[in-house]
């Protein structure tokens, strides 16, 4: 699994940070998350192919996480791509998409699939054999969502050995990799267990930003890989961050610590801070195991 | 008057070049021409005040053009902006802008006025003291108006020496760079132009981009000191240009020498060529006064 931040800033991009965006990797399919404007530009510097992107979920309306949409849906287009593009985020989305699309009439060369979300409960958006996409209801000044990748667990794996040993018809292996038994001509089952090892643990990556601090949350994230949670101000800011419904890099720990997850990466940083160290310091006063987003930075899980 | 090139190249921002966007410095005020994706962050790269720019001019509805305006807006209120900012832009480009402020519940903390063009002629769309910006309606794929800002003329200039010999009252110092007359006590008329000289003529700048070969635009613009017109492609792809109603560098200044124009600045590039100065190369083989634009390039004029 493979984190490729574009942008971790909040609010306006500067010659220097870009507002809102990553890339998720996992098993081998590539989710853009969220959009800030200067993506396109973010994803051409990270020498992340376009074509890869089929899904792309944006968490909330605000610019800092959309802007760039319009502009990478128009590039995809004037490259002539022809692949079905998803887009997954709040109701209202797929109006300004189009609105602007209209006006330009510059329709795109391809089908674009507008999933528009509402609901206030944590749902499924996106399912294939091997990953599976759930929303986390977030709190924020407009209707926001957090985003949980998970991969589904894989096929077990034969035990070579085991099957040689009991002579086992390769016509079975398929069962046995899904969890079955096997029956034996004399009529012997043979438990599962016995041919087969447990799969590699299927890994998991939540999305968190904005919010506020947001206990509801807990139990959707638990015991997830990796967190990605906002940490827009320092603890020192905290009314700030309350009003604005934003987190402080405390409480984004907390929320790690609570949920029990493995590893925590802070982004979405104000950038009244010179220097994004502060967040990992005052962070890891809480929760041990945490990394810094910061643009162009790549995580591999 | 200087202007200013944030970018100038033809449909996707990329890694090293700019969607179009200038600024237009006249008379002391700047106006905005185009904002394309990315064009607050080239305001900052160019080190151009926001606070300064109280008018945003957009030639049409084509992302290259106007993908950065929503982005400028918002930035603006987020610094807390309270002076007036007027746009002035194909109809739409209201609800455009109006539709992603609603949905992001993120209103501006100025007023925004929207100045919504659909005339076929030439108009004025601003006027001030100082300076006076018509329409230059362009041939495109969608409505699409160049720009026009002139310069009004200037007070005449006091000629010292003739009202000290005339022994003139200041009191009609006003009146004499106005171009009126002085009537002295014995009766006598002193006629103005002994009195003062001309006025510094006044500046002239079009902007014509994005346009077929359209010789509709030669009176508008006829003798005017700077012409911004695209070009791009070039001679050989000139069946390209004409189907995408663009123009080549040739047409380009082809239409510079039918209106006389004092100089000519090239832009809106399409990426496929490697180096620009092609661009120059085939527009002086028609007309002598070519300039480049390139992204970050000022010009004074």
């Amino acid at each position: 699994m493979k984190l490729t931040i574009l942008g971790c800033y909040a609010a306006t991009p500067r010659t220097i940070t870009n507002p809102t965006s990553q890339v998720l990797e996992i098993k081998n399919r590539m989710f853009l998350i969220d959009c800030g404007e200067g993506t396109q530009v973010q994803l051409r510097k990270n020498k992340i192919k376009f074509s890869k992107i089929n899904h792309i979920f944006i968490s909330h309306l605000h610019g800092d996480h959309f802007f760039g949409l319009i502009g990478t849906i128009s590039t995809f287009a004037l490259l002539g791509r022809t692949t079905d593009l998803h887009i997954y985020g709040p109701k209202g989305i797929k109006e300004i998409i189009t609105l602007q699309l209209r006006l330009s009439n510059s329709w795109t060369t391809y089908e674009l699939f507008f999933h528009e979300l509402e609901s206030k409960e944590s749902e499924i958006i996106f399912e294939d054999q091997k990953v599976i996409v759930k929303t986390i209801p977030l709190k924020h000044r407009v209707y926001t969502n957090g985003f949980l990748f998970q991969e589904k667990p894989g096929d077990r794996k034969l035990n070579v050995d085991a099957v040689q040993n009991y002579n086992i018809d390769t016509c079975y292996y398929q069962k046995i990799k899904g969890g079955g038994n096997v029956t034996l001509e004399d009529g012997t089952i043979i438990e599962n267990e016995k041919l087969s090892f447990d799969p590699i643990p299927p890994m998991s990556y939540a999305f968190c930003s904005d919010t506020g601090y947001h206990e509801a949350v807990i139990p959707l994230i638990e015991n997830v890989d990796v967190l990605y949670h906002e940490s827009t101000f320092l603890d020192s800011e905290e009314s700030l961050a309350g009003k604005t419904l934003h987190c402080t890099a405390k409480e984004a720990a907390t929320i790690a610590l609570k949920a029990n997850v493995k590893q925590l990466v802070l982004g979405h940083y104000s950038t009244r801070y010179g220097d994004i160290t502060v967040f990992k310091e005052e962070a890891e006063t809480i929760f041990p195991n945490v990394l810094l987003a910061d643009d162009g930075r790549s995580f591999e899980f």
